[in-house]
């Protein structure tokens, strides 16, 4: 039974707070918020103690820490986790700051602690059937990937300002996913984007509608495109074209109903946002890191992929800037 | 180069004329109707012939004739071609009464000429994948046939007077399309109908909603839901469920669009009515009719099939109204 | 805060721990099992005390029951529940017998306490979404409703003999699903059936293939076809024809991914069964359940809607017997 | 009735014959190839004149020319045609090279004939039911199109030799598709590719996997992926993003069937290419140009509009060697 430790007691915390009550192996031992309250209330809720900030690790008999507090954060609670010896899930992303993000995965390797961090759409199961096809060689080489991915409703302008930018905040969880599927890492990235949804988007040097397109060094091609507003849902989409064949993931929808008039035959809309779609993601992926850390060949994304997807969003910017094909570097 | 002449310029002969035009070994020779100026229009748009309804066979080199004028004309015409020696496609039903469609497969036996039934869902391209399927045998016997059947709109009270009525006018393409699949005749018939569309309907003393069940002395069976109205189009559906899998056909509509939106994803109702459904069977249907009379092995429905298939709706007759299982006959 | 005694430690009632222990507004009091052991392990994984069938109800300060056991046993269960004034939850069916089954609903009606029956189906969200559509009007009158129901694999053969046979066991989910939709009772069944999947369960008397045709006083038609073995999945699909439109609810699946090759497109077969199916199900309904309890105006199907579909049954073995539409009765 | 002489007995040529002859307001007055029996046996299927490519306009009462011939031809057809003052619909492209194929618009509009380009995806109802959708405003304005593209086989190494390469023989068609969506030019083009499906292709200098980026002045975005294999069949998809909602294009298939086994539901592939695919769109497309030469306002792709995309072509081309944004110019 592993004792888990988690910080953030927000929306995504509360996912992982009960997904850790209802897991067999493992058991949330302290809930940690800057948010006293918020973090009694979900502690309580499962019976776990709490912790203020600044001792959050020190008296407890911990085996592993899920990180989802603000991303600012994230770093100095990589350091101390690290020190402490945990097994250590972080929310995307580590850092906005690419050097600040490569020095985390530094510790947690010096340390010799796994290092996880939660692009948690690799999960999904859809993704991963996708995934699973395309590992199993049924349909050839990977020919061309497409990712479709639309948030609901554009976040607030505080958010955007502090949020890193479209690339870093959002495509880089579409940039994962075509690292994860390609197994490869592309070479050259285009992007080009506008702002074309809110107005104080742009006024926060950021755009709301972008398209990019990755190349690998065999000529593999994968195009993202992204919105910051979508109004039939959340739209997350993945194709991937092969030699032989192709396999797609559609969006999920609430129920299977269509009704049919003589306007044709409605059908649901995507589910709303990334609580609903990824909800299952979210389970999966914990079960992954508990057996990770019970040593499974396999766990969540790695500190080092992490640094990888952020390379990409970084060339994306440059490439918006310079309207041409930059390479990600190393 | 077969020389055919056709009888009826109305909405299906035209089907036919038309067909006939761009078929490389056929010819319309002749077109016949009581309206003169509906068979001279017709005629010559294509070239073809004009002939009076009682002189339709006489002078002509003809090899074929295919009757698509009013039902009432039907057994005249089969005994009148029949003596002519002409291949007969006629379209359903031969005739309302049984023992005068018997008297037509009779006659047609006699003079040694081919007798074709004009139940042209058999050349629908779904339905013949569906049964291509099935008699493949890769899903194991066939279990339960599903077939629903619905027109787009009640006909005119006075069409309805003089049709026959729903089991033998409208639902005894879905018994031919039973027949067809099964391969075999069903032992017991039940039906269960009601008005719920049209009061003239019932005032005329038919159903317009109607349930039917099939079964075979082997225990398979077969349900059928008929409408007279249908708000998305015009509904022409079957399933047949096998030991080992499901083979389904479903509508077919203008475009393969469908628009997202806040209220979900919209897609094109239903094909309008039967011209456009099967629009490619009448086509399918005629080039089989064609290869038939030039000695191709399987044409379309036999005259022999025909009656088997008013039998089954004149079974269902007296289960409407005895409410219990009913024996087709033989 | 409601206590809850769970009375049965089996497949079902597992499901039932869950999401007892979920609850926001309920807590596992106590698990009966006949297996103590069984009963011990379910206990032990949600901090509930166990209790010995024969002192289930005498010393804990109980609200509610959730009865889960073997159907021999849910007579008597009532019964002991309501004398002790609990909110009772039980298990489809109350009995297999239509006598003793009216006793137990008669019992908890002068105990005053709220019976329900777990027709869990009715809180699947896709026939629900279908059940609120039809509801709502928009698609104006009933006419026709179809109902596909077909397991996975064919139970063992000492699990048909004890079972009620097809209609009482299998077929009475969509008998309550067609009384719910309905919103009226039928008054006339029709049912047919074979033994065509497993011939273990012809010789147990029983069939595994069945039509049944219900119709209303105003000849609203429902059918429903049920198959013991589908090689898809668990097929469970509803269609509502009415005036203006159709509510159709489809099969759910694992996941959203079709793969395109030259054969074609495969998506996923149907979900395996109800625990997958009706998983959501299960949870809302105990939603309801609790709700209903506290003064909510809507619950689970209530015992006497437990009696109607069980009377629709013992009509549908008439009619298999007699072939002819028979009445349900009152 | 229009006198129409066909330049081109080829595959395509063959198809413009057959809609002619069933039109009703045209007629296929003469037909010219540089294979004269390929000539005389189109001609003699529709009763049509022959004449010989030195002679093609010189003695008929023609009124119109439809040029299918080798791409080739094209410029000095379109000058004889224009001299003549025949309404023209030419094949695409109207030349591989730009400055030819402006001669070409010039010298029809110093001639005042109509000079139309036979874009014909205009015309298939699937996209022109998302054109009408889009451009009635009912989703807002467009933000993001993403176009599909894809052969089921590439084309032999000697074609791929004369074709212009990718981006003007293939996905000429999908800038012009972008062109007419948007209704507004790109500024900007990115191209990358790959030789993935055949050595040959790449030997002969041309890419056979690509993706094109297109951007508005406004930051409307548009994606094009083209392959030149397909196992699936013949994939033409289309996606138009707007503010307000998706409207989006499918694939078309032989039949509405799919198949049920435990392996899943399997449904047809894409229809195999574009004879069947675009069947329907070379028949509109003809009436719109028959009926634009009898004054209807709108018609098939202008010579003007078949210049813009050639413009575009260029410029993914230089693209796809500077790794960069290019104008496509005017």
């Amino acid at each position: 039974m592993l004792n888990v430790c988690l910080v953030g007691a927000g929306r995504i915390g509360r996912i992982h707070a009960a997904n850790l009550a209802a897991h067999p192996d493992a058991r949330l031992a302290a809930v940690v918020d800057v948010n006293a309250d918020a973090a009694a209330a979900l502690a309580g809720q499962y019976g776990a103690a709490t912790r203020s900030p600044d001792r959050a690790f020190d008296e407890d008999p911990l085996d592993a820490v899920i990180i989802a507090s603000s991303t600012d954060t994230h770093h100095d609670l990589v350091q101390a986790s690290a020190a402490r010896g945990l097994g250590i899930l972080c929310e995307k992303p580590l850092d906005l700051d690419l050097e600040r993000a490569c020095a985390s995965v530094q510790v947690a390797a010096e340390a010799g602690v796994p290092l996880y961090v939660g692009f948690n759409r690799r999960f999904d199961p859809s993704f991963r059937r996708v995934y699973d096809t395309v590992r199993s060689g049924d349909l050839g080489d990977i020919e061309v990937i497409s990712i479709t991915s639309r948030d609901p409703a554009p976040p607030p302008a505080d958010y955007v300002a502090r949020s890193g930018g479209l690339f870093r905040d959002m495509m880089i969880h579409d940039l994962d996913m075509a690292l994860w599927l390609l197994g490869d890492q592309p070479t050259s990235v285009f992007a080009t984007g506008a702002c074309l949804v809110d107005p104080a988007i742009g006024e926060a040097g950021d755009v709301d509608t972008a398209t990019v397109v990755l190349q690998t060094s065999s000529g593999v091609q994968c195009q993202v495109t992204n919105s910051r507003r979508c109004s039939y849902g959340y739209d997350q989409r993945l194709e991937v074209f092969c030699a032989s064949g192709l396999a797609r993931a559609g969006n999920d929808a609430a129920t299977r109903v269509d009704i049919g008039t003589a306007d044709g035959f409605l059908s649901e809309p995507a589910l709303p946002f990334f609580l609903e779609r990824y909800e299952r993601a979210y389970r999966l992926q914990l079960d992954a890191f508990i057996a990770a850390l019970g040593g499974a060949p396999e766990g969540p994304a790695s500190g080092e992929e992490a640094l990888q997807s952020l390379r990409l969003a970084a060339a994306a910017e440059r490439s918006l800037s310079s309207g041409r094909f930059e390479s990600p570097g190393e």
